[in-house]
């Protein structure tokens, strides 16, 4: 199946609040290119040279350009999404504290964790997101709606972006 | 001034920490355009059908297609790194709670306020999200690191992308 932009599909699983236990876990990985960095200026609107501009970043305190903070924040987004509890997931809350710069060419692993079951439907995650290094670059919590029931999901992707 | 994509260069004014009040305010608005889901979608990976499926979306409690919450985040990152501080500025955290749905077609306005000057350049933010009816959207606080001097600031804008 294809969408208006010509986009494929994919399916994806997902884990209703009654089969969520706490302590599950589930991770996400994605390597940080030049070209996600632009794509999230361009959505977001957000200019800030430490991110675009490689002269005005050398004299800043990370020497060189930093993925944004909050690029981080959509790829935790992505973990609950795509992976736990998955597909039609419901986002009621974040909290990010941002721990070390994530540079270009960093391969990010955002490792969720189910902390607790909240009447409701309401469930509190664990998202915190590690470069290559092992090292914790963003520390985080998320709070969501979990799916009511099993279901495999058929997925629509966005279409490939290039620059005009 | 271009990149090396053909983007076009603008200016940003920067509030330094030691200019900054307690109670300065500044918004940014921003549209939400089918283009921005899709281009979040893109480059996070974040394919959950909510935001992606219409057909799905209208099984949904939403009954229609919504914004990624993680959007109106990006905003939030964009109107600090745009208003206040301004360029230059270092995210150190957010937190967020998502309050209403953001629908395709939605003004917001991510709304700042100073709240808090702490030692060693950091400051607390109210970052709130309203949509054109004035309802609260996103209820939301940033920690920053503000610029340490005044400086205007050439930005370099990101390379227009479309879809193929």
């Amino acid at each position: 199946m294809s969408n208006a932009y010509g986009a494929q599909s994919e399916e994806g699983a997902r884990t209703p609040y009654e089969a969520l236990e706490v302590g599950q876990k589930a991770s996400y990985e994605k390597s940080v290119e030049e070209r996600d960095i632009q794509l999230f200026a361009a959505m977001s609107g957000d200019h800030n040279p430490v991110h675009l501009d490689a002269e005005f970043a050398a004299k800043s305190m990370f020497r060189e350009r930093i993925a944004h903070g909050m690029f981080s924040g959509a790829l935790i987004s992505a973990a609950v999404a795509c992976t736990l509890p998955g597909p039609g997931t419901i986002y009621l809350g974040q909290k990010m504290s941002f721990q070390k710069p994530v540079k270009i060419g960093d391969t990010l692993t955002v490792r969720l964790e189910i902390l607790e079951k909240l009447p409701k439907f309401k469930v509190r995650i664990a998202t915190n997101v590690y470069n290559q290094n092992d090292e914790l670059v963003v520390e985080g919590e998320a709070e969501i709606l979990a799916p009511r029931k099993q279901q495999t999901v058929e997925l629509v992707s966005p279409p490939n972006f290039v620059a005009s």
